[in-house]
């Protein structure tokens, strides 16, 4: 870290923005409170076995509940997803409202809870690495089960960003969304 | 680990295929040697500092470089890049041939080797996190380096599984590849 230091960065923020991903909801539990974000961190990193690397932000619930339960749910949201679903998981805080209230979930091979509504799989494991990466958490998830829901294109993080600028693509809704951020 | 070992896991892989990435060319240097491979599993996971996670096969020459120099370098690769030039970096070895004799690059930041060619933008950065994860290695990359090179849209991996398949996108090239499979 010392070295690093010494060198003088030059970042060009636009060229991160190159970087592919669909959107995800991660979800956990604590105890019998069931809690979920919008993340787009998500990528399987080996085969045998089958491990995901998942990195959230450290002021988010989530990441409190898989530290405590050690489980983690990943449901792969449909590029038809509405605004309106993504708002209740992304821009909401699970300390404030029962996110799962209105939704339809089952509970996974590991026991974490995976929203089934505007996904097309359904992913869950079991932390088995944790690394504080600043502001984040970055975990390796060994995967005990896995389900295809339906056929579909997945959401990309892309076309996520045409629907909140308003260029929706072909078949995504188009929502109102301006004052809201995301979180990442 | 023992307690995962008591679930009965229950995947269905063509789950896992609707996660989203790109696809780069990811490169470092041992000494003078330089190399590069192609990857999929990369992602940004930080913001301040930005820091990226990257995965790859120990099995290849890559990581081995990184290893060594502690520094890596991204190419974001165009929806434009022929078959041809993936091939190259894909489907070959490093220890049986220079694959940076005929392509442009430069150096980043850091001192990673960039290849520009086919490439939207160039990031590079110092390692400061290292995870064996099976048969991967898990890389934590604070970014030193970011460059956009031209505007364009990014292949994703989603894009090349359709192209080997030969159904192509609109604007990408069609190349026969029916024997050569990724290694990931």
């Amino acid at each position: 870290m010392a070295e690093l230091e010494k060198l003088e960065k030059r970042i060009e923020t636009r060229a991160l923005f190159d970087i592919s991903y669909g959107l995800y909801i991660v979800s956990s539990r604590k105890k019998d409170k069931l809690n979920g974000q919008i993340a787009n961190a998500v990528m399987q990193i080996t085969g045998e076995p089958a491990c995901l690397a998942v990195c959230l932000n450290k002021a988010n619930l989530t990441p409190e509940c898989v530290d405590e339960s050690g489980v983690i749910g990943i449901s792969v949201l449909e590029q038809d997803v509405p605004m309106t679903f993504i708002g209740q998981f992304g821009f909401k805080c699970g300390r404030d409202l029962d996110k799962f209230a209105d939704v339809t979930w089952e509970e996974g091979v590991s026991g974490a809870p995976l929203v089934t509504d505007w996904s097309l799989s359904v992913i869950d494991g079991r932390i088995v690495r944790r690394e504080d990466v600043f502001t984040h958490v970055l975990y390796v998830v060994e995967v005990t089960g896995s389900r295809k829901l339906k056929d579909g294109i997945p959401l990309t993080y892309a076309d996520y960003h045409l629907i909140k600028k308003g260029k929706s693509p072909k078949t995504a809704p188009t929502f109102a969304f301006n004052t809201l951020e995301p979180k990442k």
